[in-house]
């Protein structure tokens, strides 16, 4: 992913000190420098290194604050805890998944085994929730910081839900595209949902704007995450910075099960065949693209990830959020779902 | 462990009451049946089961509550928040340790894979979390109410250290006794201290009680899991209804880690020899067993267990608790740690 537009990339360096307060080395070292690696400040050996992510949910929870006239120093405890709940899930996914590479450097649980990675990812979502209490130090009310944590806990809940949605559906070719939206909006949707939605709790009284920012963020992290899996299957290395391999690999993202639902006879008859087998060859891959072509996939689901962009701006645009938030939006919402520069 | 006493065995029903509550169907079924099979209300297939355990920890938080003049009502979603944690830490050791059975049924991991067991944990961690929440509902003031989640998150965090330090401790020979005290203090002491500080921190408002309590909390958990530690080399089969394996295991509970900083000469060149395999033959586990015989390993560690007994019982006795409690606290000391029937 390219960097993000400034309107987000402004929040970067608090949201990074806001995450290193939260991580001051601890007892035992491993279990720190595990997470600190997990995080791109340090590479395996303890050395810093400077491979930290774009902080994307937390950068959301902070424009959104904003865009409410809130105080994004009040927000940062949350915003911080956002990005803690995403790098868990990721450091679970990754031993779930068995990848060994993520961003270019090896897996946690490929250099320090799995046992230990399942306690790298619990000990960080446990210190999101411990962030997440630091709103009280910056003023935010007790009953207010109750509601902040009953939020990114329901947004936690669902995010498993989809992750174990996503397990089973990888061996199962029977599932409809309502399905998978369902799943994607859990396992994606249900963070994007938290970071707009706790950033309008911090800003504003009003409950039915948290509400609306919610939905917003919900469409948005949709939209994101059907570009992203067009991109996995039609991306060029020079848009994404890696190869398309999503076909390969055999997973079943939305352009595979949207083939599933819609092929029939001979097409729907290869498709089975094809992802039946273990692993994929170059053959099957490109016939499977060929299967796609021919269902015109690719503009079906850049019109899915339209819808949800336009449902997006739609609810912002009925906020109560300043007018250069409303530009912004537009800026925010055009770089996650046309990622193709 | 037989059945608890009945001054902790009267809240079991309400804490399983409280659980169900937390744990009603959702979506997707899988996640809610690998939780509800792992605390032992359905088999594999889904059919209702029996076989539930003893809530120990929500038993001593309920208990701690009502011997400091509180209501165990208010106290009932943080008593169930404590054994969901509990829980989660088993779903998660499961897979890290590889054990394939516990309570004589095969484990969550074992039955559905380990990435679905993963879900399956960090499932039951957040709606921990979700748990201790319902307190709002009960009456309890919000700002005790993050004071409850902020403690209950320290003892999570402490619990995971724990879980860290025990995984690299199977590969280290150079344990110290005063490292593995500190390793158990978090992997047990943790969560027995936060079960007494948090039925304390519901039922008074003075803070230093609260202390009292989690240190009591504490100092009990590590005189159960030194006892745990010495039936898992001398126990019977009649005394605990399960086979004394831990040498046999290579497991490295605390005779072991005794002997290693105790044995000289030839008796400690014995014993690195034998830690240095893979594997304990029979052979192996007699010798092991008549270095820590000549060692006097048994008597050391059953007088470690009756300091921190002594002190758990120092700490409740200077308490504000009422009379009746007083005395009750000397049945769950002795069956906490002379299970030996």
């Amino acid at each position: 992913m390219p960097d993000l537009p400034d309107s987000l990339n402004r929040y970067r360096g608090v949201v990074e000190d806001a995450l290193r307060a939260a991580l001051v080395d601890s007892h035992p070292q491993l279990l720190y420098h595990m997470m600190r690696y997990h995080l791109g400040w340090q590479d395996e050996h303890g050395q810093p290194s400077n491979a930290s992510g774009k902080a994307l949910r937390p950068s959301l929870c902070l424009w959104a604050c904003e865009a409410a006239n809130g105080d994004r120093l009040q927000a940062l405890p949350v915003a911080a805890a956002l990005e803690l709940v995403h790098q868990f899930s990721l450091i679970h996914d990754d031993i779930q998944d068995g990848d060994t590479e993520r961003r270019h450097r090896p897996t946690v649980w490929s250099l320090w085994g799995q046992g230990q990675a399942i306690s790298a990812g619990d000990a960080m979502l446990t210190l999101a929730h411990q962030t997440l209490l630091g709103l009280s130090a910056t003023g935010v009310q007790p009953l207010r910081v109750l509601k902040a944590s009953k939020a990114l806990n329901e947004g936690v809940l669902r995010m498993i839900q989809g992750q174990c949605l996503d397990l089973s559906f990888e061996e199962n070719l029977e599932m409809s595209v309502d399905g998978y939206l369902d799943m994607i909006g859990r396992k994606t949707g249900a963070l994007f949902r938290c970071s707009l939605y706790l950033g309008a709790l911090i800003a504003s009284e009003d409950e039915s704007e948290w509400d609306r920012m919610g939905r917003a963020g919900e469409a948005l992290g949709l939209g994101f995450q059907v570009i992203d899996d067009i991109l996995g299957v039609w991306g060029t290395e020079e848009m994404t910075g890696k190869k398309a391999t999503d076909l390969r690999r055999r997973k079943k993202s939305l352009p595979v099960v949207y083939a599933l639902e819609q092929a029939t006879g001979h097409a729907r008859q290869e498709l089975l065949n094809i992802y039946s087998k273990p692993a994929l060859d170059e053959t099957d891959v490109n016939i499977v693209l060929a299967v796609l072509d021919d269902l015109n996939t690719q503009d079906s689901c850049h019109s899915m990830a339209s819808d949800f962009c336009q449902k997006a701006l739609d609810e912002i645009r009925a906020a109560k959020i300043s007018t250069r938030a409303k530009v912004e939006i537009e800026e925010i919402v055009d770089f996650l779902t046309e990622r193709e520069y």
